[in-house]
């Protein structure tokens, strides 16, 4: 059988297709996102679960003079391949390829670059406005958002900003009842009410009872009846829905896999001038069996056989991801101490608090997709004599920064933040890189800045925060797997604000902060022994000045090692130091450049950044030639 | 007439007081709060607003045991005269007396420590789930928000989690319709239909309509028309609330100044376990006439005289404040530029947007309080090829940390960020100074980082700001007053990074960025013509390293002086400068040191920071005999 997608290189061409044949298409494309992710993995869940969604808004929009604003984006898979870049599409995710999200420099049908979640209804309005002001009333902006974005606080101040405005928004509420783990909270209790028709049908039930009871009274009043069946159909469906109450009109629940009946939703919707949301329900993973089944694990799979769903994994035995280490770590401390607790914004299976979970339901909170609320809360259980240990990834956790500063520490309340996707998290990009963390907490007073150089550290550190009690401490560390097969070794309290010494040597030395001081150590292995000295600073905050009085003492250069951005960070902590006491010893700042890293492999991204063994290697060779 | 207030030292004494002399109690509050406010300004609207509030809820409930968040906390006066500060409160906001805020390490009446806006239900379901997992169900914890708050989206994250929980929490809806300025949005209007009956009363009347002619149908039916009257009223109260929608059981609104029915209400929900949410409907400034009636200025009116109203101010001609050159600036260059939006979080009148907002409405936007939304928005605006300037305190500005970064500087869009209230803001203390917005906003790739020396600077950055158009650009200026009386001054292109000498000089050069630079010209005055040079950086990003390279070739000592944390910031930029280039001269690093300045006049903390001419001077004596 022929092909349409083939024949797709743009909606325009998507356009010509009878509405018909738009059920086929939406099965070819489904089937090239299989055969794509199954090659190379990427966001497969979400991908799958707005198809036909995507294809009804291409079909009767008109983007990219209507914007389409995807939240998070991962799930923008068939938006890409409608708008030219069906070709393209195997690099997905791959180092110089396409981005796993929409960017406004890839393609000008994404008309907002995204990849954090909730941002899509702030950054339409603002489109929507925009129209607006410029006489262009009839450009619609569209923000499609999940369920589970639906819980950031962003959206909903995105949503009660639009409601009162007449700008010329829809918003397209695509309802999988999942974040990446099952959706959790009031509104998506709600959610599932309005879905079916809960509420509703308690009320309809009881009008038809007490309607049973009228009969008696005479059929003249049938009509009447309807019309209050009406009245009270209308007050819960719309007076009495939530996003009307916020002043945006609603409309739904339909159908999200009926492509068909989008169109004529779609259709319909564009004659509405103002504010509205259109509520669809889809399934996550739809059309591929086992997706469907288990979505918090086919989310993001990895290669997989598309005929029998079988994982591909490489069968080496390596050692444990940190996220696990973590887990079970957790867990173990948790046995111990009654008063530590669990938080994590929507990522229990992410960051593996799972683990916990599973054994520990009462003391694990998952808050939903709402960093902030996790970090104020935390701050509440702490305020109340616990200790949570509160799970973030690293550029998440730049949205939770007032609360950092303003809930924690100003009040000096012992929350353990434990960054996740610290450093280069790799084919997820610009937008997921843990950059930042090092520098922006570090300005932040009674922080205590940690980051382990492997699993034991990591483990030392988690332990050593639960015993500290004084004020917030943060850990960080990246997605990546450790270096020790034998990681689970006895935890030990580690002195705050002390590094040690890993490699000693003569003429240079390395002070490194995280598990990049991995890779100097075997940059170090190649020279002659005991020419570079290696430190582990263990702590950003405090700095351990002793050891750093040492060293400019003993060493005429010093190179500072992060995974961090290359301002505000350890290096910057360095220079400090040596410009606040005179010392003269030179020092060299090896981190993250100062710009936004594109995606790729880790190792690909380590190089770039010349944060791998060789280029450090390299580095070094280069200090001990011209010294 | 014997007065019942000087007797209460605690919420113990407020409980031997028989119920109906509580209306005289309150009385006798707001005329100490009307006395304290005359003579030692603070924030007066809101802390009338609660009088018989805060009497009830200490009256009913056990604080410390219950716990009490105050959101926001500027009306938590009442609450610390009743909880023995009565005596101190006359050191309300002052240096070394109480803080304008509940503070934790204040009192134990004080269960969170507050300032920023919307934290109260996160932190209040920290601690009600902390009370459930030790046992102790029958504490209850409270959040007391007002209706401007909980447009936050950390309150909506809040409710969403506490909706799904089952704590023992109470959410007391403060609901004066009104933030500082008027309270905007979809859920405004919300609360005024629930408030007003709106909706309520158009269904009854529909209901009734047809009753009437139903009654044709016979007398036997009454008893069931009442029913569906009954069903349609729980429907629209209760099944169609915003707030039942969310999991939150919704009582009211009550009249939150009849102190007596308060505490009648308050009671009956002691004896409902889990989340719920009672809708108070308060005046703010009750009983103060002009309170009442300007609501806007009396938010924080300053010293007046309690009799006549009359405003006391100091008659002397004085610079304008940074705030109202920002104001005129903005709306001089908007009437050149039709691309230039104003938006604001809820701050028109603090901001002085209300300045271009009067001229312009519809290119200006109050968001309400949105930090989050307010920079997104503005993202969006600025992919639809407009120039919004986005005005938000510094310290607020934390609460869009993430959003600047993914949001604008991501994608290099040209939104004009101005941070008001940068440095120290004098008696609102640590949670309001501004001391971190140059050092985390430095570690941002992509951004301009600006900081005018005076009002000239200020409104050259703006008019830069609009031409540059290559992405974020930043302006900071303090809570302050200028320091020229004829400051309108024509307006010109500044070179982007490139700063400039303000006093030539041999010695030492001083390096300042901002208006702090002001105090180190004024310090100079007093040493030898010549022996120390003040450069303005202008910029913290990009860097003039080019200056850079002509300081440490020519100078010995280079001070660095900023009004912003030492940590990260221009002399983090300058000791990073100083290392990367092998340079020897001596850095000497001012700024706000590493931890939480407390609250005072903005003379006195600057002094406490060493950031005051006198202390510059001293600084400066130091190194010129030490070299």
């Amino acid at each position: 059988m022929e092909s349409f997608l083939e024949y797709i290189n743009s909606p325009a061409d998507l356009k010509k297709l009878p509405e018909k044949e738009l059920p086929r298409l939406c099965e070819e494309l489904r089937e090239k996102i299989i055969d794509e992710c199954a090659e190379h993995p990427g966001h497969f869940g979400a991908a799958l679960g707005v198809v036909e969604l995507t294809v009804a808004l291409h079909y009767v929009f008109d983007a990219p003079r209507d914007n389409l604003v995807w939240d998070v984006g991962h799930q923008a898979y068939a938006h890409k391949i409608l708008t030219g870049r069906r070709a393209a599409f195997h690099t997905n995710r791959q180092y110089g390829g396409l981005s796993g999200f929409p960017r406004r420099d890839e393609s000008p049908y994404d008309s907002f670059g995204v990849g954090h979640s909730s941002t899509s209804i702030s950054a339409a309005l603002g489109m929507a406005v925009a129209a607006k002001l410029a006489g262009e009333d009839d450009r619609l902006s569209v923000a499609i958002i999940g369920d589970g974005a639906m819980t950031g606080g962003l959206a909903f101040e995105g949503l009660n900003n639009a409601g009162a405005s007449n700008a010329n928004l829809l918003v397209i509420l695509n309802d999988n009842n999942m974040a990446i783990d099952p959706n959790v909270g009031g509104m998506n209790e709600y959610l599932l009410d309005i879905a079916t028709s809960r509420t509703y049908n308690k009320v309809k039930d009881e009008v038809w009872r007490l309607l049973g009871k009228f009969n008696r009274v005479g059929p003249r009043a049938r009509a009447f009846i309807q019309n209050i069946d009406n009245s009270i159909k209308s007050l819960v469906m719309k007076q009495g829905n939530l996003f009307e109450a916020l002043g945006t009109r609603y409309f739904g629940p339909v159908d999200g896999h009926d492509v068909i009946h989008l169109v004529k939703v779609l259709r319909d919707l564009k004659a509405i001038r103002g504010p509205k949301l259109l509520h669809c329900l889809t399934v996550k993973g739809r059309g591929f069996k086992q997706a469907e089944i288990d979505q918090t694990f086919w989310h993001a799979p990895g290669k997989f056989n598309k005929e029998t769903g079988e994982i591909l994994r490489e069968e080496r035995p390596a050692p444990p991801r940190y996220q696990d280490v973590f887990g079970h770590t957790l867990l173990e401390l948790a046995r111990a101490n009654p008063k530590i607790l669990g938080v994590t914004p929507a990522m229990p299976t992410g960051c593996s608090l799972n683990i916990m979970m599973k054994e520990m339901p009462e003391r694990c909170f998952d808050v939903g997709i709402a960093e902030q609320h996790a970090v104020t809360f935390s701050a509440g259980l702490a305020a109340a004599g616990y200790i949570p240990f509160c799970n973030i990834y690293s550029s998440f956790m730049q949205r939770a920064y007032d609360q950092i500063i303003h809930d924690a520490a100003l009040q000096r309340l012992p929350v353990v933040f434990c960054l996740d996707r610290g450093g280069l998290v790799g084919p997820d990009g610009p937008t997921h890189h843990g950059a930042f963390d090092l520098a922006y907490l570090r300005v932040v007073p009674n922080m205590t800045v940690a980051a382990p150089l492997d699993e034991s550290e990591l483990r030392n550190m988690m332990y050593t925060a639960q015993l500290d009690n004084q004020g917030p401490f943060s850990i960080r560390y990246p997605r990546d797997n450790g270096v020790a097969i034998d990681w689970q070794t006895p935890c030990r309290a580690l002195a705050i604000g002390k590094g040690r010494c890993l490699v000693e040597g003569r003429d240079i030395a390395i002070l490194s902060i995280g598990t990049i001081g991995n890779q100097a150590r075997e940059a170090i292995r190649q020279l002659p022994p005991g020419s570079v000295a290696l430190y582990d600073a263990r702590f950003l905050k405090p700095l351990d000045e002793e050891l750093l009085h040492d060293l400019f003492a003993r060493f005429r250069v010093i190179v500072t090692l992060e995974e961090g951005a290359i301002v505000g960070g350890l290096g910057s902590a360095v220079a400090e130091f040596a410009a606040d006491n005179g010392y003269l010893s030179r020092v060299v700042r090896l981190g993250i450049p100062d710009r936004f890293i594109e995606h790729g492999a880790r190792e690909q991204l380590l190089a770039e950044c010349g944060l791998d063994a060789p280029s450090i290697l390299l580095r070094l060779q280069e200090l001990q030639s011209t010294r």
